[in-house]
């Protein structure tokens, strides 16, 4: 990694006041806080939840989410699977179309990697082109493996993905995933695991009404495909997929037996603006950028945090105010600043050297800008450095 | 790194077509043409450049732009000079503003660094606390080496930064420039060298006409700047500053000693629509992203390169077309998806599997989130991967 690993080191157990900056840092409190409710939630609507590893890409917290009882992780990218795997990880489901036939067979692989540890690799499809290939690249395995009954049997779990909504991948709900059922029940390697139905855009309209008509759509475009996959003996064993700003809704359709959401666990400011479901439990902003003022001028100051520490896909960072108010509005100031104002109805701004706390619009790809996130105890005013949480999987695109 | 790097160096000496997606890939040839056209107008024009390496984040390419005539490269952050000098490039400049003391102790190592190569460190202050803290910062390294002569003799250059348009970090031109340059001359470690005016948004001024008077406004700042610091005696040894969008007309102006663009060598979307100004020499396209077509759907098809692959926040990423037109338009598909859709007057769609290259908005971001560029030589029709270039300086923000 790029940062000191030596200075880094040195900072456990010493008082948040010195971090350096910029740096990711969780509040692992609130973390936990917000991990208990997702897993209090999901026993309480017995249903499963396997959260999405994209957020974090860490070994060490997807164990920590297995621990509380999830079923495993998501993953969306094969390296991501390979890093979460060859962490101890063994339960993981690539909730993503994978085509190239490289990645298909290091896959397989993954699936003869775990099932001595009895763990499962499931995939997503939408095309019989993906199952056609995940179909050989699964017999390939099978054959080099060579080495018995239990190798030789290995197989993968297949969620035919519909698009519900999103516009993305996924074939439409109805006939066509039953077309793709059908081949997967073609070939003995893949297994018919259910379906892959995910409402990425419902979970960002602001209002709790939006996303519920959005969901209910999905809900509905769900209840059809599962009508026809029973009309044709295949009702799907599982239905997985929503997200931080939707599952409460899906966990109480009766459809879905399986929620995939990532983002609670560090939230966002841009799930911040969403009006929360009174089914939706309430989560905490866990994550932050610590930054600090490198220049003051009359009108405005300059933070060190600019978009190569932050993602502002979904909006710039907000001030964290440990009051009712920071008094800060952040604006953009390209890769390496950030600018801040002062908000309306406030005049001062903050001094040269004074640290600030960001919250980051998206924290996703927040995560990924980053090697290592900085976990604290005891608060942001007056907590210390508890460990080091290193983002394994930062980069992992293939 | 999180990329395999096993299956990476495999790639050397292999066809492009065997690159795995996403993945970050440099034309080589292009690059080498971008730098010669760099090198021949800094030679015609006589001035100085200073790449900034904020761009590339490598000791590799760093060193390349030097062999061509580079003064030496600018960094914005303590880490990246770290890198930079650990790696041998002794001549950096940390364009920016540095507060934290315990970062200004790790310049004023790197000056003692530098000195036995004959190399020099430079930076950048816009305020007397900043230089009362560098100060500080010098004379301890001064006093804890204790070596002789040369090491207690150390003396770091120092820009005064003004705000020249960019409304970001610097002092106003004029008075308050003269008195931080009277502030320098007071500490014997710190050497007034010259004053940091950058006008960063004048660079993507998308008509030459506007970047002509932007540029005009900042050089009439730089010089009534200049001549109130020569009427104290104190001549500005260099002006430097300019980017790849408008360091031709710096370049024209006889007061800049020294140019600074990064983006030149790679170039991106956001830089292709500028309206080339005459005296600007033509750059080429030299970054690109490769990606595949991992769903394909009646309306759309989906690529395996959202914003975890390249940065967006000057935009999203072009297709690349080899011919006149590539006929799909790139649309948002979140952290890893792109969605592909016919451009007006096309209709057709790429095929499962398609390969396809992007044209990143925005390149130094984009470099920032790879740990490996992959060079190629030959173009990307027909090439073969003739390098990997490791992005030294990814991550490295404090």
């Amino acid at each position: 990694m790029a940062q000191s690993s030596a200075r880094l080191l040195e900072l456990i157990g010493k008082p948040v006041q010195d971090i350096d900056t910029p740096a990711l840092v969780i509040d692992l409190d609130a973390m936990k806080r917000n991990l208990g409710r997702m897993a209090d939630f999901a026993k309480k609507h017995q249903v499963r939840w396997r959260p999405h590893a994209k957020l974090h890409k860490s070994v060490l917290l997807a164990k920590m989410q297995i621990k509380a009882g999830a079923a495993g992780v998501c993953v969306q990218k094969t390296a991501e699977a390979e890093i979460m795997v060859a962490g101890g990880v063994h339960n993981v489901y690539l909730s993503n179309q994978v085509i190239a036939p490289e990645k298909l067979a290091r896959v397989a692989a993954l699936t003869q990697a775990v099932a001595p540890h009895g763990g499962q690799i499931a995939i997503a499809v939408d095309s019989a082109e993906g199952i056609t290939r995940l179909a050989q690249a699964m017999t390939d395995a099978r054959t080099s493996a060579r080495i018995g009954a239990a190798s030789a049997a290995t197989v993968i779990d297949v969620f035919v993905e519909i698009d519900v909504g999103q516009g993305r991948c996924g074939v439409p709900p109805g006939e066509a995933a039953v077309a793709l059922a059908l081949e997967i029940r073609r070939h003995p390697a893949l297994r018919f695991a259910g379906l892959q139905a995910y409402h990425g855009k419902a979970q960002h309209l602001r209002s709790a009404l939006e996303r519920r008509l959005a969901t209910a759509s999905a809900l509905q475009a769900v209840d059809l495909t599962c009508q026809l996959l029973t009309a044709q003996g295949m009702t799907p064993g599982l239905v997985t997929g929503a997200g931080t700003g939707s599952f409460a809704l899906e966990a109480a359709s009766g459809l879905y037996g399986e929620l995939q959401p990532g983002s609670f666990l560090f939230m966002d400011a841009d799930y911040a603006q969403n009006e929360r479901d009174p089914a939706q439990p309430l989560f905490e902003q866990a994550l932050f950028v610590k930054t600090q003022v490198i220049s003051l001028q009359a009108s405005h100051a300059v933070c060190d945090a600019g978009h190569k520490s932050h993602a502002i896909d979904s909006g710039l960072p907000k001030v964290h105010a440990f009051d009712a108010k920071s008094g800060l509005d952040y604006f953009n100031g390209g890769d390496e600043h950030g600018i801040l104002r002062s908000a309306e109805g406030s005049t001062r701004l903050p001094a040269l050297g004074k640290m600030l706390w960001l919250i980051p619009g998206h924290c996703d790809p927040t995560v990924n800008l980053h090697d290592v996130m900085i976990g604290v105890s005891g608060g942001l005013r007056a907590g210390i450095v508890e460990r080091l949480i290193k983002v394994d999987a930062r980069g992992a695109l293939t």
